[in-house]
């Protein structure tokens, strides 16, 4: 048997899909799985016929690799990756390369890059999006690290991936963390897009009246307009028309309210604080499901907080447009978010080498958040590199200038009507802070002078002067 | 000289402050600074005629102490504290204790804890909160870390500390960091309480059209009311008459709305999210700040980003008690969010050893937040300790059911006007989140399991069982 081209350490279902995905573009690959009979079940069933040999101990499968070594590791985040590491490294050679296709969190990642560049090996952090289907078709790729690494494994991965009008859904991210980082604020947006789709479904549904056909219909519709044709409109409008078999009734309606998480989108939160970035779409999105998680407290408040009785009573189908643009001018607050926090991160942590076009292009398929206006958001910041935020991109602008009068009725008709939108409310208020020159925290700043001396600037003084008042004197 | 009752490193102006508020209670101190000249210029000034012994090396002053020894750490959080801690050590006797009475972020307690008490030492981290004149006059004190060592102190703290109706204001809150982890909860709740005074502020301002003196008149009557009778409120009041020498204008208008902020706000956050506590209040509070620092831009932006041309025409007098209400409504829930935090984390991380009625207790005086209605907040909790909410305490509750509509209201025309209302809205969506049973988190749930087979619960099933469909096929 010849050396093989690609390994990949661990076969859960992501694991599996990715090999398979490698080895059906014609690269001979070699698996390995610590417990030896998910290989065996592996190769028995979905590797049946396909150019896969099985690895049954790490010393057999760096055997079968030719050199440089390309170790794809799919394992759990966190200390199992750096298990692996361990394991691995007394095999490998000069010049191989271990890719870590997990969840990591960046910081692992930065740690691990220079502990393996530091003795001879590559590591490439690279973040997979697409879930099960995407990664056995082609997911989104965010690999970053060692860049020699990368460039001996672009052939692999520009076939792999997602491919869209302009090339396949990869490119190399940047040094060190930099592939999770772009990662972690892909997932930090899709928590938004979610927590908003929710938002809008709960305004419509409790608001509007909306069935569930109905709700099917104006997804479906809503899939077709670029502003919000994606992958994430799509499925819901799928969701809205799936009839659970057990019971024959919409499914929608039998699922818990209660959503899990796992840490990605906690992590873009934190990230954010240190850099000091506003991401309140995100955070909103974040904290929705963990809200969500206290059920039982709900629903003993609900006994005793009665909300207002107010119903709406104009004309569902204008409103239900109204909608749309809200979702649409929040969704915008959110990629423009997160596209700061991008360009944030960059500029602090990875000697600005993350490109916000080229993030924005690998988005726009194979991942959970791909949609028609990620080309858009690729082309803003190629029109000008050095755009401060997306609210002020000429492609998006006056889109939400014509759309903020609808955007702020459905917040108002939401906080009459006592219907939480947390997403849709921090968006205005962070569209609403963005265009104010002047905030009222020329008070948070005179309190901290009053009672911590903290000094504050002078709007009639340059910056950088500090003074400090006798205020109670 | 006789030997010295207790000992203060560190003479910037808190440390200065509580050495001067020990020795006026009648215990004989010792002080220490690393610079010399700061200690020589204090005994020279404010230390003048006082019972205070310089000493100019730590083994001096560990000498001059008597035994137990209790030495108040006062330098800035982080390394310079394990730094002391470090030169300390080797100069103490089995029983001597350190109290670290900075900022300091809890986690860094709980380390310091276990390693002083590994070997003998007593150990309090203690949050002090008051500002410099709290310092001085009677702060409030919220130590943890070492019981017995806190034992030892308790006949000083209970005499430094502010003191109010039901005592001072100084309780043990629990072992380890417990004691910084509810200071930090504390100025949470601050940066809560002055972010929902600066949007008060903002309406009344730009929505209303008051002037300074009305809103001073306006704050200085709310510092009146039960709801808001508090420190912040009153200081808010004193800002608004306060006249700049220089311009002889009102100073407020000519502060630069760029605040600043340490880090116990951002840990506040990152504390709720490890928890899995909504703190939105906070987090906007937080996040506005943030926001107000990026000065620059915003006033780009505002030059591209026109907002709404509505302007208020209803009678000002009656919405400036709306306003209040808001912000009475608002506070409650960042004050429940506060309190729902510390629980959680009394029961993660302190075994359940954080009182809630004391923590309400030991902020009624010397602190920032020290507020009227905190008593009623610790008989919520006397009145039922598994309160699992204070919105739902009977002290409030009402309150805030009679208020809801003014809130609503508020927010109405703040999304109308253009006027950003984060913390505002954050608490709205949490009060109208919380007192909802069903959340539309169920599709939330339906999205990950179609996408990443993330699998969810049902209504009509037990909790704890997980379902998974083809939701595309």
């Amino acid at each position: 048997m010849t050396k093989r081209t690609f390994g990949v350490i661990g076969l859960a279902v992501m694991g599996e899909n990715l090999a398979l995905n490698v080895e059906s573009r014609g690269f001979p690959i070699a698996v390995y799985n610590r417990t030896a009979s998910k290989t065996e079940e592996f190769m028995k069933n979905r590797a049946q016929g396909k150019d896969v040999k099985a690895a049954y101990s790490l010393e057999e499968f760096v055997q079968t690799l030719e050199r440089p070594r390309k170790i794809l590791v799919m394992v759990q985040a966190g200390k199992p990756v750096d298990a692996v590491i361990e394991q691995l490294k007394p095999l490998l050679d000069e010049g191989d390369m271990i890719i870590d296709g997990g969840n990591s969190l960046y910081e692992d990642t930065e740690r691990r890059t220079k502990y393996l560049e530091s003795t001879g090996f590559g590591f490439v952090g690279m973040g997979v999006s697409g879930g099960e289907e995407g990664a056995l078709k082609g997911p989104s790729l965010m690999p970053g690290g060692t860049k020699a690494a990368y460039q001996e494994l672009e052939p692999i991965l520009v076939k792999i991936a997602a491919q869209v009008d302009d090339g396949p859904c990869v490119t190399f991210v940047g040094p060190g963390g930099a592939g999770h980082y772009v990662k972690m604020v892909h997932n930090g947006i899709e928590y938004g897009d979610m927590q908003l789709i929710a938002e809008a479904y709960d305004i419509m549904k409790n608001a509007l009246g909306l069935t569930n056909p109905q709700l099917h219909e104006v997804f479906s519709e809503w899939n077709t307009t670029d502003e919000l044709n994606s992958f994430l409109i799509e499925i819901t409008a799928d969701i809205f028309k799936y009839i659970d078999p057990e019971t024959n009734t919409h499914l929608i309606d039998l699922i818990l309210d209660s959503a899990g998480q796992k840490g990605t989108g906690r992590w873009t939160i934190m990230s954010a604080l240190e850099l000091g970035v506003p991401i309140p779409t995100m955070y909103a999105a974040v904290n929705a499901r963990v809200m969500s998680s206290y059920k039982a407290e709900r629903v003993a408040a609900s006994k005793q907080l009665p909300g207002p009785t107010t119903t709406f009573d104009g004309d569902v189908k204008a409103f239900v447009g109204k909608v749309r643009d809200a979702l649409y001018c929040s969704k915008m607050c959110s990629y423009a978010q997160g596209m700061a926090l991008i360009a944030k991160a960059s500029a602090e942590y990875y000697n600005n080498e993350i490109s916000l076009p080229e993030s924005a292009r690998i988005w726009k398929g194979g991942c959970i958040i791909r949609a028609g206006f990620l080309d858009k958001i690729k082309k803003a910041f190629v029109d000008n590199p050095s755009l401060p935020n997306l609210l002020l991109a000429p492609e998006f602008k006056q889109s939400i200038l014509d759309r903020q009068d609808a955007w702020r009725e459905v917040l108002v008709l939401a906080n009459e009507l006592g219907i939480p939108v947390p997403a849709f409310s921090s968006s205005l208020d962070y569209f609403d802070s963005y265009r104010r020159a002047d905030l009222p925290q020329n008070l948070t700043q005179a309190q901290r002078d009053y009672f911590g001396a903290h000094t504050y600037e002078r709007t009639d003084k340059p910056r950088g002067e500090f003074f400090h008042s006798g205020w109670s004197a």
